[in-house]
C-alpha cells in the first residue's frame, strides 16, 4: 500500500469532489450510486486505505466514538448502546464498544486504550460506585482534550456532563402506585451502590415517608446481575414469613429473571400471591404483564451523542458540572394487585 | 505530554523491570502491589502515556483484539462476547466490539476502522448470506494480514477459519426428538439465510425424511429478529388451522419472544396444545422450561481466540480453509409433548 496516496487522489482519478469521496470511503451521508462505484473503483485503483490513526494525530476527525459501560448482557445498556449507535450513524459516525464488567480498573484500561486509538469521543456509564472516587493518577483520564459524556452514573469529585433519567421522582412515583394499592410492605431488589440506585431508594424512601411508614432496612436487599445464587437467596430473604412483604420492587431489570425464578421455586404467583413492579422493560416483562418503569432510552442516547458532538466541535471540556434529565413513565400490567392495608 | 518519555523510562524509575512495567501500564499479568504501585507513581511523575498506535504502527501488538459481528442484542452473541472476553483477558488482551446490525456495508466500515486502529486480530460473526459473496474490492479486508477467525458463519469464496457447533447433526437430533413424540408436521420459525441456519434446516429435513415425512416448505417460515410484527405474523401462518403443525421449531433464539407473544395472544399452552423447541438457552428458557439445544459458546469463544493468538504469532494468514465443529446438546424441560401420530 502506497503511504503516500490520499483522499485527494481518489476524488481527482474518480472524478469527484473531495467531499464526495470522503463520504463514500467514510461511509457517512449521501452520494450517488454512480458517484459510489466511481470512486470505490478509484480507491481499489490506488489501493488507497485512509489512516485514521494519523488523522487523529493531526487533531483531526476520526469520525468513530466509543461507548464504555457496564456489561452488555445488561438490558438497559444494550438498548442505550442502540441508540447510541442509530443517533451516532446519522451523524456519520461510527461506534465502538467496551465492556467494563462494572470494573473499575478494566474501565481505565478500555479508556486508555481508546485514547491511544484516538477515538474522537466517549459516552460512558462508570463503574464507579457511589461513594468512590477516581484515584487521582487516572483524574486526567476523565478530564482530558478528548470529550466524555456520562449516562446515569456521576463520579463523585468530577466536573462531568451527564445525562440520565429522573430516577428518583419516578421511583416516587411508582411506590406510590403500591401504596395506593395497600402495599405497606415493599421489598426491594437492588444492584449495589450507583448512584442512579441510590436516587432510587431515596424516592422509594420519600414516597414511605409521605405516607408515615417507618422504613425497615430488611426491606432493602441487594446482589449483583452476575450472582444469579444471589438474587435468589435475596429474594428468599425478602419473602422470609416475618418480613409480611406484598410486593416486590425489582429496582434493575438485570435482576427480574432471577427474582421470577425464584417466586416460581417457592410456587407464589404474580399477582395473587405477590405483587411485582421492576424498572426498564423488555420482551420477558410485556409477555409475563409485568409492571415496568419505562427509561426514555432512545432520548437518551440522543442526547448524549448530540451533547458529544457538540463538545467535540467546541474542543471544550466541562468546565462545570451539568446534568440532563429525563422523564420516565410507568407502563401499568397486571402484576400488580390491590390488598388490603 | 511529552511524546519522548518510554516504557524504559518509567522502568529505570520505579526500579523496576522493563516487562514489570509493561505488565502494569499495559494491565495484564501479574505483579506484586508494591511493583504496581512505583511503576503507577512513575507513569504519574513522568506523565507518560503508551502510544499503542505508534507500536502497532512499528508492527508491534497492541495487546487488542476486536469482535465484530451482528447483534450484541442477540443472546448468543452476547454470550459469546463474554467467552470471547474472558479467555482474552486471561492471555492480556483487551476486546473492543462492534455491532453490525447484521448490514455488510457496515461490516465493512467496521472492519476498516478496526485496521486503521491497528487492533492485533479479530473475531467475526460475518454478516454475510449464505449465497452471498463479498465484492471483490473488499475481499483484501477478509484476508489481509491481520489475522481474522470466523465464528459460526463462513463466507462462500473465502479461504478462511471457522469456529462453529455441529448444526447438522444437532438440529437433527432434536427434530427426531420431537418425531419420537409423535409429530409429524413441525412448524420451524428461523432467521434469514445464514449458513448455520442453512445446516439446521438441513438435519431437521435429514430427520424427517428417514422418517418417510416428506418436507413441506409451506412449515417453514422466516423473520429477522428486528422485525417484531414479522415475527408474530410468521408464527400465525405456521399455526394456521390448514398446515395442522403440533410443534414448534425456533431455530433462533432471538425470535423465541416473538413466537410466545403469539402463542399467548392466540391463548394456545405449552405443550398442551403446541410444543416448542428452541435453539440456544436464556433465563426466559429455564423460566418457562424449554426444551432447547444448547451450544458451547464458552469452548467456541475459548478456542477462537485460542486460535487468533496463534495466528497472530505465526503471522500466517489462513492458507487452505479450516473449520472446527463443536458439540451441541439439548437440555430436556417440559414443552415438548407426546402426540397421536
Amino acid at each position: 500500500m502506497d503511504q503516500n496516496i490520499t483522499i485527494e487522489d481518489v476524488a481527482k482519478l474518480a472524478g469527484v469532489s473531495r467531499a464526495t469521496a470522503g463520504r463514500v470511503v467514510g461511509g457517512y451521508g449521501n452520494t450517488s450510486e454512480k458517484s459510489r462505484e466511481k470512486v470505490l473503483q478509484a480507491v481499489k485503483e490506488l489501493n488507497y486505505r485512509p489512516n485514521l490513526v494519523a488523522q487523529g494525530l493531526r487533531g483531526q476527525s476520526t469520525k468513530t466514538i466509543a461507548v464504555i459501560l457496564g456489561s452488555i448482557k445488561n438490558n438497559y445498556c444494550n438498548h442505550l448502546i442502540y441508540a447510541v449507535e442509530k443517533e451516532a450513524q446519522k451523524k456519520g459516525y461510527n461506534v465502538i464498544i467496551c465492556n467494563t464488567h462494572e470494573d473499575i480498573r478494566q474501565e481505565i484500561r478500555h479508556l486508555q486504550n481508546m485514547y491511544s486509538r484516538q477515538v474522537d469521543g466517549i459516552v460512558m456509564m462508570s463503574a464507579c460506585r457511589t461513594d468512590e472516587e477516581i484515584e487521582e493518577q487516572y483524574k486526567e483520564l476523565y478530564s482530558g482534550e478528548t470529550p466524555i459524556v456520562f449516562v446515569d452514573r456521576k463520579i463523585k469529585g468530577l466536573t462531568s456532563c451527564v445525562i440520565q433519567s429522573n430516577n428518583e421522582l419516578a421511583s416516587y412515583e411508582a411506590t406510590k402506585y403500591l401504596l395506593e394499592l395497600g402495599h405497606q410492605r415493599i421489598g426491594i431488589l437492588a444492584t449495589e451502590d450507583y448512584s442512579t440506585v441510590n436516587e432510587r431508594i431515596k424516592g422509594y424512601k420519600r414516597a414511605l415517608e409521605e405516607n408515615g411508614i417507618v422504613f425497615n432496612p430488611k426491606n432493602i436487599q441487594f446482589a449483583a446481575q452476575s450472582e444469579k445464587n444471589k438474587v435468589a437467596e435475596m429474594t428468599a430473604k425478602l419473602l422470609r414469613e416475618k418480613s409480611q412483604v406484598t410486593a416486590i420492587y425489582v429496582l434493575n431489570n438485570s435482576l427480574c429473571a432471577g427474582v421470577l425464578s425464584e417466586l416460581k421455586r417457592q410456587k407464589k404467583n404474580i399477582p395473587e400471591d405477590i405483587s411485582l413492579l421492576v424498572w426498564d422493560d423488555e420482551d420477558l416483562n410485556e409477555l409475563l404483564e409485568i409492571t415496568t418503569v419505562v427509561q426514555p432510552i432512545e432520548e437518551i442516547g440522543k442526547m448524549a451523542i448530540n451533547k458529544l458532538i457538540h463538545d467535540m466541535r467546541t474542543k471544550k471540556g466541562a468546565e462545570e458540572s451539568t446534568k440532563e434529565i429525563l422523564d420516565s413513565h410507568i407502563i401499568y400490567r397486571s402484576s400488580c394487585k390491590k390488598v388490603n392495608s
